[in-house]
């Protein structure tokens, strides 16, 4: 067993709106954004065009239940005392720069939450040490400042020499794959390369998608994607196969592989602005990654000696839910049972899509899923800029009590 | 022989500046900002205190001779004729949108010298396929776009499935030092985990740190980082020490070693603003870096079985040349020789600091200096937001013909 995935720690974003809510929240927060772009009046019939248009792009509430933010902003129509799309912003809501201090505060929140502060200072640096993991990869889109929450977060605990942190930023919604890709190779590395090789790599998701909604753009691709996104927040550790309890509840890592696929490499853009990250979403992206699938999964799998159509039918899928359509376009290239799936169908139905975080919540759901038995393999796919593939093969170790 | 450094392709930025001019464009661009900013006129003393600011605070064309930019802009004084600074813009130049811009088209411009086009495209894909990197990393911390200009070089290159690219953005100017440990780590992976990890993995810096100058801000801090900055531009190879060709040049990897420094997490920051990236820089960033530095050094050697204070005087130090009071610093609290330091002021004189590309020139120049046997050892040592000290031992390798 060379590398496992284990004790993943998800949270919940402080607010949470049903999608009902957010539709109607996001159809207000356009027409008043329409408002204060128009030179003349907002066109009377412009609020059930926008409803219309929700309607027929947006995520319905029968694929995404409720969605998670960090801003209370999206829980009231009280524009007045919005923190990001106050009256005193243009109509793309905040800058930029304010934008980064609302991830900053949340980000530091998330890290508080996983590494809780010592009840006692005078227990002192033995067991500070002891709960220090050898390599902190802070994994994002949504936010960059340096020093990041990961390195303050570190040096405030007094893990200054045993901790090294590594940003994987800007790696879009497939960043879990190249995260565990570097997590494991942190750990093979020659002790003297890294001092911190033999210990605890932790891996801590910080996607604050919705910090970056902008309600003056109307064009469907963009509803598309307000419709979709959430916040999401998830750690969890890679240990070193020896390191792992017996018995213990993680999933081992079989094979890692991060393709692009042919021709396509403006399907996708995600680039900070002025007013927030910028997303531009083309319609063909479920066709093109369609395209490539299959022969991308025969070639994982045979990184590890197996054949991928014997081994389909008993293989678990963890598909990252850019949208319904990706899981519904993987479903039908693949020819998959509903059931392989239903776990990317549950976490975006209770929370959205959480960018990079999102794969690693399917993977605790199928560890937190007693009806899924220890060693069933786990196929994991996700999918962004690039475009690229980025999957890995899993195998689930022991069943959560 | 663990990992070997070599093959490394420096690129001079397009423009180069003398660093006497570069101050003039400098004391004109603040006159100007501020004509933009003020209420009423600007007080008819504003240049001639500039000026004398810059004198006190900036680089002197003592310590920096040129610097490099991809930017035309900083050539001339026909404001007009900016692609950042124009009048179009408001005082602080153009919006973050458009230096990406600039950046995107700069660093596809690098990457197409490094990986020149087939000259038949009949040739085919094994040509093709010999000269893909198995990984591409990809290092900045100017311009995060996706796709990023590694991923679009690969793809149009046709490297799809052979090559994986990794981000390894938004970690200063120590950030050569990850790099190269992600390298190393990369080719320690076992093979299932990463196809290519059996292959070469090539390292890209593209900074370009002059696309974020911020002529509005006068303070003594902005001056000091706008009289430092330049663009830096370099590509290097990362082998396991079986593939190094004997007799070959190259630097092999002995330690790597990355701390934070206690208590000083405010002391340098850097975050993407609605007009380019905004930096802090405190005064007693020098003074905080020299007092952790030898037990810093200590640490590191020991890493490999080497005693610092024995081996200190044979050995020869790359510094990253944050500015001439680094390297300073590091000198008096090391008690070191300047010959010692040469080579770090040698690129700091003839290119500035070129962030997380400047350690690499340092590199380059030692493994070219004739003067500097085979198997002499080179400690690195690179500080950034953290604050961070990460460094690293290497081993230098043949000799330049």
């Amino acid at each position: 067993m060379g590398f496992v995935l284990t004790d993943f720690r998800p949270l919940s974003p402080r607010f949470r709106v049903s999608q009902g809510a957010a539709l109607d929240w996001l159809a207000a927060a356009h027409e008043r954004a329409e408002a204060g772009n128009a030179q003349d009046s907002v066109p009377s019939d412009f609020g059930s065009r926008l409803r219309l248009l929700l309607r027929r792009f947006g995520c319905s509430p029968e694929k995404i239940g409720h969605r998670g933010s960090c801003l209370e902003d999206f829980t009231h129509q009280d524009w007045e005392r919005m923190r990001l799309f106050s009256p005193q912003y243009s109509a793309a809501g905040a800058p930029l720069s304010e934008r980064n201090r609302v991830f900053q505060d949340a980000a530091l929140q998330a890290f508080d939450q996983w590494y809780p502060a010592d009840g006692d200072d005078a227990q002192g640096s033995s067991e500070r040490a002891e709960r220090a993991p050898s390599e902190l990869i802070h994994v994002t889109c949504t936010g960059y400042l340096a020093p990041s929450a990961a390195q303050l977060s570190a040096s405030t605990r007094g893990w200054l020499k045993e901790t090294r942190v590594t940003h994987a930023y800007h790696m879009g919604c497939y960043a879990a794959v190249p995260a565990i890709r570097l997590a494991a190779a942190a750990l093979s590395l020659p002790q003297e390369l890294g001092h911190a090789s033999r210990g605890r790599v932790d891996v801590a998701h910080t996607e604050f998608c919705t910090l970056h909604f902008r309600p003056e753009r109307h064009e469907p691709e963009q509803l598309v994607v307000q419709s979709l996104f959430a916040d999401g927040l998830i750690r969890y550790s890679v240990l070193r196969g020896e390191d792992f309890p017996a018995g213990g509840n993680g999933m081992e890592i079989l094979a890692i592989r991060e393709e692009q696929v042919d021709a396509s490499s403006e399907s996708m853009t995600w680039v900070p602005e002025e007013s927030g990250m910028a997303m531009t979403l083309a319609r063909d992206v479920p066709e093109k990654i369609s395209r490539s699938l299959e022969s991308y999964l025969v070639r994982l799998f045979a990184q590890v000696g197996l054949d991928y159509a014997t081994e389909k039918s008993q293989t678990v899928f963890a598909v990252h839910p850019g949208g319904p359509r990706i899981i519904d376009g993987v479903l039908e290239t693949l020819g998959l049972e509903e059931a392989q799936v239903k776990w990317s169908r549950k976490v975006l139905f209770e929370r959205g899509n959480l960018s990079s975080a999102t794969l690693p919540h399917i993977w605790w759901e199928i560890l937190q899923d007693k009806t899924v038995s220890s060693g069933v393999r786990v196929v994991s796919l996700a999918f962004g800029p690039g475009l690229t593939i980025a999957g890995c093969l899993l195998k689930k170790r022991g069943v959560a009590e």
